[in-house]
């Protein structure tokens, strides 16, 4: 299937000088929704995941889908303030400026199999940040799981060591 | 399966007075996980949804898991900046100020069936702003769909005319 046809690149989006790769089109799209998590199950169905982890909000939208369909608990990462028990929280930096993630103590147990799901891979700051936050409970990261990567921007790089695996890649 | 087993009732979160019903470890839960996917999927297995909506952004975590299942489009109801194409946008007041969701203007299309899903039914606010949303692209709503509902706040009586189902009921 032809996923980048069904990607809407705006420009200037969210601030000028970004182009945005907007995959609603693909989201709304009943038979590339389909595909799209068929494709994700397939690449992980023998992997023995346990926990499928992902990023508020977008990475709820792959993710849980994959935790259904691998058989797998699923976990949210959220900003502060969001998640009421006990958490581990990990700040990261930003261009401009810092911002925190959150994970709850008992999510995960030390041992655990992990995939990290996310829709964008950029500048990997996120996505390192919630490495951090699986690597101190202990869980084994299996894989980190991408709709879409921003190559130029190098995070494949910052994540040495993860196994990546990304749907559609842009220069 | 005894989902309220699997529900962590948090005291004063996230202000005081409030009493929160934290579904994560339902959520982490892999045999919950499938379960309350299921129980949905039974429900609406026959109600030819073409677009299933939900709101930003526990409404993801059961929302997208039946798309897949009902091979329906998905389409997420967020706040106000997040979406990068032309919206429809609703404001809804909330105990203290007023919020706003807004949604693509191709979403949807004039008379798709449409199923409304999110985490929480408390007083309706969010549930309505989203039937306005719907209605105003043409989108017949089938039901709204939640896991937990709590009854004393009246978010039913709000949403007069759509057919409710909730998982768990609180008084």
């Amino acid at each position: 299937m032809d996923y980048k046809a069904l990607i809407r690149e705006v420009p200037d989006f969210p601030k000028p000088g970004i182009l945005f790769y907007d995959i609603t089109p693909l989201l709304k799209d009943a038979q590339g929704f389909q595909h799209i998590v068929n494709d994700f199950t397939e690449r992980f169905r023998d992997a023995n995941i346990t926990k499928i982890v992902a990023m508020e909000s977008r990475g709820f939208i792959l993710g849980c889908p994959l935790a259904y369909q691998l058989h797998a608990g699923f976990v949210p990462i959220r900003k502060p303030g969001k998640l009421p028990a006990d958490i581990f929280e990990v700040k990261y930096t930003l261009e401009y400026g810092s911002n925190s993630l959150a994970v709850h103590r008992d999510a995960i147990q030390a041992g655990e199999r992990v995939l990290i799901v996310d829709d964008l891979l950029a500048t990997g700051g996120t996505a390192l940040a919630t490495v951090n936050l699986i690597n101190q409970m202990g869980g084994e990261i299996v894989g980190c799981a991408f709709l879409v990567e921003l190559l130029s921007l190098g995070g494949r790089k910052k994540l040495d060591g993860c196994e990546i695996f990304s749907l559609m890649t842009y220069p």
